[in-house]
């Protein structure tokens, strides 16, 4: 990592994202800190409720725990605090580095509640470390997570298997008269059970949104769209946006399907979509500019005659959240792909009158082109 | 609102829970600005995609829209930057409120992300207002999410009344052989199913966690446990933890059942949480300290003989969040129950031999005593 270049002494981080990022670890909830020294092994302080999960997981990185929620435990600030301040070398430490700028928060497996650094935290830091600097390193971490690592790319492709499973039940449980809520809590139930235990993931929880037919599909583009209890009609198109974490990896995928039989038209876009994203990932390749990945679905889709109807970008990063920054491809992209970024291509079409179709698949870009990670069936069918 | 006491010319605010709680939409994500002058209409800056929704949702607040997440959108902050600053009055603005202190943040229905106010907010703030000091309301906002109003509390019976469904739908899934992991799963899916639409709930999402057998229900306490694969065994205990949230407004449930017949010991513990828990709920009414009220659940479960076995709080306020920070039902609270105040109300038992039950409902407080909000069946069979 670049902490000499960005001249921290140290690292105190507490969103599970980064906490995983750095230590293996993927807590259950923000009350977990890891500090990242410069020199010396690295320490995650954690609630005592969470040592076996923590032991089994930690890799490189020395555990201590506190007392956590009970009458008797002390205020967990004062617990974090003395714990901090009781650490080899910190009161040499200069310039700390904190997580100031995270405003896209990824949460943890239960996902009702998440903890995120705010005034608290900077007070409770700064108390701990009287005489240091605290400084946004969001940056840094940003920049450590732009690419992945294999060890981090085993665990992505396992995310990415699971959210087949769960592409596969949606498949499955498309049909007249079901509602897009009802699709949803099928695809967030069979992953929950098919995919616990799926290659050694512990923690798997998926986040389905299906819309339904013309009016609804239309506006699958939008980042997040509600579920409803309009039911699909025979020949309509049911939309599948699927968020997954398994471990804290995560994957991003989208399917469309027609219940019955598709017409041409709905054939004829389908097919569009495939060719725009088939398109996007053969171009893909370390060296290669974002923007032209993205021109490569967009040309496809132009030159069908559908240029009005793609209005969002192609793709963008993703890996320890549903969405990351890096890269993007979009038209106005100034990123260029290196060997390990993940990034989804999810080109698409909609129409207010004829619906909505999104393709999203979630790609590797490798050391000579790129892998699909957990390749699922492209069928309107 | 005390705003004047606090001398805030105007509050900013992006947290869906808060947004909710001062105009009555909740935002998809975080990506919505609510602008509440001390002087003069509310504003609500928005992204486009979320127009119908934001319309139908809006109380008294003027909505005010930016195109969004389309390859031709400016970028968003300079939308919303341009937005703010053209607000009648806000070059006048001397002192603005908004979310500096915030730890514990509510997810938006979808769950897999949350937008949180960091330092790009901070700086999207001070650039749109040059001559404003930004000043933590956090205090304000939470002082105004003690007690709730008439129209809140119709809406959290709702939360609560759904929630009762989740408990429902575990109560006839409890079975040998089932694990957690599906248990949890069944309990979110039917909660989706069947209460989407109920008394006219939009976006609806339970949040279960369900441990089976003396090990895992033992450890039960932790506030996010794991459901596993482990399979529930004819005569122990399942215990389930759900978080639930309708349109917002949320519900913290939790029931203990046993595979089969349970033993006369389990029937003692069973019988004892729930004298506990009515003797909370008894001594509730405005005025009494929070820590009467904990005494006397914890007194009963002394009577009881088992002082050992309860190591938490017995409660905690929720409401526009899974947990809030007022009131602690704890023997070191210092809070004094409200007329309208919501509290849980959770008292339980653990014993690494035995296991763990816990019993939990939110329970209003009435201006004459209380109201256990959505009540649902205490059975272990």
């Amino acid at each position: 990592m670049a902490m000499e270049v960005a001249q921290f002494d140290a690292l105190v981080l507490r969103l599970p994202e980064n906490v995983l990022l750095l230590s293996g670890f993927w807590p259950m909830i923000g009350a977990a800190f890891l500090v990242f020294p410069l020199d010396g092994t690295p320490v995650c302080i954690i609630p005592d409720c969470y040592k076996a999960e923590a032991s089994s997981a930690l890799r490189s990185v020395q555990p201590v725990f506190f007392s956590y929620g009970l009458t008797d435990s002390p205020p967990s600030d004062d617990a974090v605090r003395k714990l901090l301040s009781a650490l080899p070398g910190a009161l040499n430490w200069r310039r700390i580095g904190y997580e100031a700028a995270f405003e896209a928060i990824a949460p943890s497996w239960n996902s009702a509640e998440s903890l995120v650094p705010a005034a608290g935290t900077v007070s409770l830091l700064q108390s701990a470390f009287p005489n240091a600097l605290l400084v946004d390193a969001s940056g840094l971490l940003k920049k450590e997570r732009r690419t992945k690592t294999k060890y981090e790319i085993s665990r992505l492709e396992i995310a990415s298997e699971i959210s087949a499973i769960g592409l596969e039940a949606f498949q499955h449980a498309v049909d007249v008269g079901r509602t897009g809520v009802e699709l949803a809590a099928d695809v967030e139930r069979e992953v929950m059970v098919r995919a616990t235990g799926y290659r050694g993931a512990v923690r798997v929880r998926a986040y389905a949104q299906v819309t339904v037919g013309p009016e609804e599909t239309s506006l699958g583009y939008r980042p997040n769209v509600i579920s409803t209890t309009r039911q699909l009609r025979r020949g309509e198109i049911a939309l599948l946006e699927l968020g997954l974490v398994a471990d804290g990896y995560w994957a991003d995928r989208t399917r469309a399907r027609v219940a019955g039989t598709p017409s041409e038209l709905q054939q004829a876009y389908f097919d569009t979509v495939v060719l725009a994203q088939e398109a996007a990932i053969a171009s893909i390749k370390p060296g290669i500019s974002a923007s032209t990945v993205d021109m490569a679905a967009r040309s496809t889709i132009q030159s069908a005659g559908f240029a009005n109807f793609f209005p969002h970008i192609t793709g963008h990063g993703l890996g320890f959240g549903y969405h990351e920054s890096a890269p993007i491809l979009g038209p106005r992209s100034q990123d260029v792909l290196e060997a390990g970024m993940l990034t989804s291509v999810e080109p698409a079409l909609y129409d207010s009158s004829f619906g909505g179709i999104r393709i999203e698949d979630d790609v590797l870009v490798t050391s000579n082109g790129s892998k699909v990670l957990g390749p699922y069936l492209k069928s309107l069918i």
